[in-house]
């Protein structure tokens, strides 16, 4: 049936190191299927679709393809847009037309929760029309907080940028015998994966706390361990999620003229040490480069990135839909993986934390999570400079006739 | 006279990363010249003198001397500590009887301005007291302000990991239609140096606006010209040095207990941008890895910071004193420079700032910025890993007999 139909890949949600990656795989492995006319990419994920903003994927230069998987951002354009719960919502009969046109038969979405949301509602519209477009879902999140899988292409690379990020501001602050709280405030929404992972550091650079979303934060139980370890070290290193939640950050900061203002974790925290502890505090986001760095990209989540590209082609090809590609581990050591499918309705909307029996105390993780996360984070990809600045790809992105 | 006599090397200041390659290059050249007896470094700065707290560097592995040239931080250890202005003060007999003690001939002081100030302070000490102890220093800091010299080590790899950053939070940017006025908020001081470097990246990975602090900062210019991109482009990316002097920003931001609270300019102007234009931001600084990224060293500035290191041995042994090394640029197509020796009275207490002739507006430098920063940055050097950490040297530092 989807003989001789086209391919449609979007990107969705925020970019990681490696999404660049999954679109690599996608267009390797399309090509070598006969079958399949058209390779299209959707510019700005389901925008593009809406606006019928196609690129003809197949007009690329191969070298520039190559550069694919060491360019961050998303190349062909992200957006977040949730689609309409009503499946006779008029949005999804112009989805279908739009696919006709382009001859369609495979939709590929490489995102997060909602973009599975989106993979599950298109492949269940398409079924009640008895239209044979198969959906298949694409995983990424720096996060790792998706559902149903081991874990997230996307993650790896943002845990190594952390860790070796952490490590620099470890090493940076042994440099002096009275130093300052560092508090390193790093992303990952509700889910304290990406802060965990400076666990793994080797003993000389890890940072001295460690605190997760999962588990609950007494801001005064907090205040004394940075005490108590100050008085100790006279230099505390705390990493923290973005997501940490503490009941009177609520109160709010206001600039000088009554507006509330931008305010990380970090940054509450740091007035709090500063104004009750009276110790110095350097505070800092890890930011945008956590899912940017090319400098830091996992060996093995760029190949599991690719691989998902590669496996949606494939599994669409066999007919699948409505389905997101997993890894499910084999085994940690050596490290094994299979490429399976979930079900996609059943990871959006859904959160997946880290486990509370992984947190040992705030210096610590378990050597439960230590086993998950070693094998994704064994070894980083060298990668091509020019002048001192890392390569990007320069896509032509011809609009698909 | 120093025939037979000791070495002491100090780091002082805030660390960079290649300053342990300074200290890697006294090394080395140390060990050529028979008629040192003892190559001693100083554990934490100044501070390391008066309490005596010396390690022996002769007793280092050379496989781990060789991973100084990787490892960021000051690995010795440092500190910001200002000598006495009275000659007559006696914490000048203190560190003259201790140099004594310890068969200490030469007195090397790896830092930046206030640390020249001590090369001065000293050698005019040693003088005064018809004392052969000979006291260089060696250039380093990221803010690139000594003056005298054509540049510092430790500028050219704090530029390329802004620069590669700022690569990274534009290319990342790309990714929505609908997108926010991202600040990027870069180290510097007084001198805008670090932020310009920014100027140098490709077309499409540059900052959309560059302010530095050698020109006037007008704030209402300033909201003007990003909301004019921002209706363009829907996205905007504005590199700031932190020195860049915002007057209004003195009315301060309090918490909700009415202390007064940590905040970079980056905080102060996107709080007024999502206030008064009502767009969408993101702040952030690039903070401490500006001094400390191991994967974004400059060939040019690692082989420099050794040179100057072996140098200042060479120029000690020779005699010299109260002199700092500096770098004379000869021409700039080939790049060639000339080693050569400054009165580091005139460095302390000066800045050098970026010339207001190269700031063409608040979107680029001059062509003579260009050729001025695009030899040091030409390259960067590729560093060891291991388990996706780079590679840290770990010193015996052995107490010094």
């Amino acid at each position: 049936m989807t003989t001789k139909k086209g391919i449609l890949y979007l990107q969705s949600g925020g970019p990681t190191a490696v999404i660049n990656s999954s679109l690599f795989g996608v267009i390797e492995e399309a090509k070598k299927h006969p079958e399949i006319s058209v390779i299209a990419g959707a510019r700005f994920g389901m925008d593009g679709v809406f606006k019928k903003d196609f690129v003809d994927l197949r007009k690329e230069d191969p070298a520039e393809l190559k550069l694919l998987l060491q360019t961050p951002g998303a190349v062909l354009g992200s957006c977040r847009r949730k689609l309409p719960e009503d499946e006779n919502d008029p949005v999804f009969a112009t989805v279908l037309s739009t696919l006709h046109e382009k001859a369609i038969g495979t939709v590929l979405i490489n995102g997060g929760n909602d973009s599975m949301d989106a993979v599950a509602k298109l492949a269940s519209f398409f079924k009640r029309s008895h239209e044979d477009i198969r959906v298949i879902g694409i995983p990424k999140t720096i996060d790792n907080d998706l559902a149903l899988t081991d874990h997230c292409p996307g993650y790896a690379s943002a845990a190594l940028h952390v860790m070796n990020l952490v490590s620099m501001v470890v090493v940076d602050s042994k440099a002096y015998t009275n130093g300052k709280v560092i508090l390193v405030e790093i992303m990952g929404r509700n889910a304290g994966w990406l802060t965990a992972s400076a666990d793994l550091l080797p003993t000389d650079e890890r940072p001295d706390l460690i605190y997760l979303p999962e588990t609950a934060f007494d801001e005064e139980r907090f205040l004394n361990r940075v005490q108590e370890i100050y008085a100790k070290k006279h230099c505390v290193v705390v990493v923290l999620s973005e997501g940490v939640n503490v009941p009177r950050q609520k109160d709010g900061m206001k600039d000088a003229f009554g507006h509330p203002v931008l305010e990380g974790i970090s940054s509450y925290l740091g007035n709090q040490i500063m104004s009750r502890l009276n110790i110095g505090v350097h505070a800092m986001q890890l930011s945008l480069p956590q899912r940017a760095d090319p400098a830091f990209v996992s060996k093995v989540d760029r190949k599991e990135a690719i691989e998902c590209g590669r496996r949606a082609v494939r599994f669409a090809l066999a007919g699948k839909t409505g389905q997101m590609v997993a890894l499910k581990r084999i085994t940690s050591r050596p490290y094994r993986v299979s490429y399976v499918l979930v079900p996609a309705a059943e990871i959006a909307n859904q959160e997946k934390r880290v486990p509370t029996a992984w947190i040992v105390d705030d210096t610590k993780m378990s050597s439960a999570f230590r086993t998950y996360l070693a094998p994704l984070v064994s070894d980083i990809v060298p990668i091509r400079f020019e002048k001192g600045i890392f390569c990007i790809t320069h896509l032509r992105l011809k609009k698909l006739l």
